[in-house]
């Protein structure tokens, strides 16, 4: 059992946490998100989705959130562009505007993949396909978004065997690196760490990242044991942004803040000031009128209040 | 990595759980919740505690609680009995009324120790002395709760070989079994680890429990490093009640609940029924008019809520 000595947390709050938001967030306030982010230390921050307004109206702003964000150097900014017309959106600016990542995404579950973008997963693959080389085309990296990696609403149980068959598919499109995402949060130790085997029988240690949600509690535990197997690469969202669509007022994205504490406690090296973090998730939540979903980011602003 | 095939989980919620409720709950109401926890499953609850009204006002109806409950064959039932008044107002009782277990706490903390129990550690332990021994007399098991075993409120982290010490003078006095608690959740799982090696040097591992707060999220991270070591006595709290005195607001012992659902999707045998326990939790969580503290708990009763 060999710990990562550092790891890299990217922080999808503003993208992945706010999209589901009713309230429509200004694309100022998204801004100065990323830019409290980047000043806890965050060298990654999935900023947007080049998405129809139709489906997801709360990242309709996406071009007014890339051209506002003041980049700072190491720091990398990535963008959902399910298809085409996204990416085409995503480089319609200047190229100091331009992502240094996309994300296209897939599920291991075929019902899953249906409902949530209407196309089976072999069709969203070929759908991906021109996606990843325009941008590898363009210098622009590729990550894919594997959901359902554990279980789905739908179907329930996920077979391994099926995260291991969608992380073929995405590194024969030429997919550089992939997140095991277990969307729906019912995760535990066993069963990521064989849905994460089954995605290292096609990339290497550094190119798999666990994206893990806490809706029954799990995602530090199941964080714990990613780490165990070498997993250096997380995605986390800031004050627990992002809820769970599957189970109303239940918790989704693992916050960030649970996540530092739990990296900070262990001595492994984040580059993450969690005091900054934690002013960063009060921020956002301040604006949407409730409390950071977080459980280190209470007892510490309880101890702040104290 | 040998992980235990079965875990034996104690629930402390009608004891750890309510003691510092401020809203005084009927002893009926009690013994509801340890009905409904034995009816889950349950092997072993904490049941009361025998101190001073004038501690906690909450134990007062100790005697009361112990004469109500219906015992079940093959469930262990567990009352604190911090001194020998404590201890002969336990067995005052006729013998069916007896409690299995008792329980001593002391502190891995000197500061802890004179705050919260008004001696030192050393006096602590000449003050448990006669009370283990008059246990063991009446055929009684004791159980030693080592508190702060990772963290202190008043003097920060805590060396190990502070709980090795604890554990040494403890095991001393013929305490059988103990508890590693990491009473205000700032552990880890290397911090967690290493209090659980100093205590193994005095216990064997099925003489040694696991009992985590998550405070800051972590109570699940450090129940899978405690697996990882072989340990399978765990303490934790239906509905997460008990909250955290040191920071308002915060969370407090671990949810039963959640740690169920970790070992259920393991494939760790409990013999607990967590619909039963969601139950149980729910029942005492409406009592006191708030909704459980258990993401887990939160989760399935969204879903079956639909």
């Amino acid at each position: 059992m060999s710990l990562p000595l550092r790891v890299k947390l990217v922080d999808v709050g503003p993208r992945d946490g706010l999209q589901n938001e009713k309230q429509m967030v200004p694309a100022a306030v998204k801004i100065e998100l990323v830019q409290r982010l980047q000043n806890a230390g965050l060298k990654e921050i999935e900023v947007t989705s080049f998405v129809s307004p139709k489906w997801v109206p709360q990242m309709a702003d996406a071009s007014e959130v890339m051209r506002g964000i003041r980049r700072q150097s190491g720091v990398r900014y990535s963008v959902l562009t399910p298809n085409m017309k996204g990416f085409e959106a995503a480089i319609a600016a200047p190229r100091a505007e331009w992502p240094d990542e996309i994300v296209v995404f897939g599920a291991a579950s075929e019902a899953f993949s249906q409902r949530n973008i209407n196309c089976s997963i072999a069709e969203s693959i070929e759908r991906f396909r021109p996606v990843v080389e325009a941008a590898r085309a363009h210098g622009i990296d590729v990550r894919g978004a594997m959901s359902c990696t554990v279980g789905c609403p739908y179907e329930g149980e996920i077979a391994p065997e099926r995260v291991g068959m969608l992380a073929g598919l995405m590194k024969g499109i030429g997919v550089q690196r992939v997140d095991v995402a277990d969307t729906i949060g019912v995760g535990t130790p066993r069963k990521v760490r064989r849905a994460m085997e089954a995605t290292l029988q096609h990339y290497d240690i550094d190119h798999v990242s666990g994206h893990f949600h806490d809706t029954y509690g799990q995602a530090l535990a199941n964080t714990l044991a990613s780490l165990e197997m070498g997993v250096w690469n997380f995605q986390s969202s800031v004050a627990g942004l992002g809820g769970c669509p599957y189970a109303k007022g239940a918790t989704g994205n693992v916050a960030s803040e649970d996540v530092v504490y739990l990296l900070d406690g262990m001595g492994i090296e984040t580059g993450i000031d969690l005091d900054k973090l934690i002013d960063a998730g009060q921020f956002i939540s301040d604006h949407l009128q409730r409390k950071p979903n977080s459980r280190a980011a209470t007892a510490i602003l309880a101890k702040r209040a104290g």
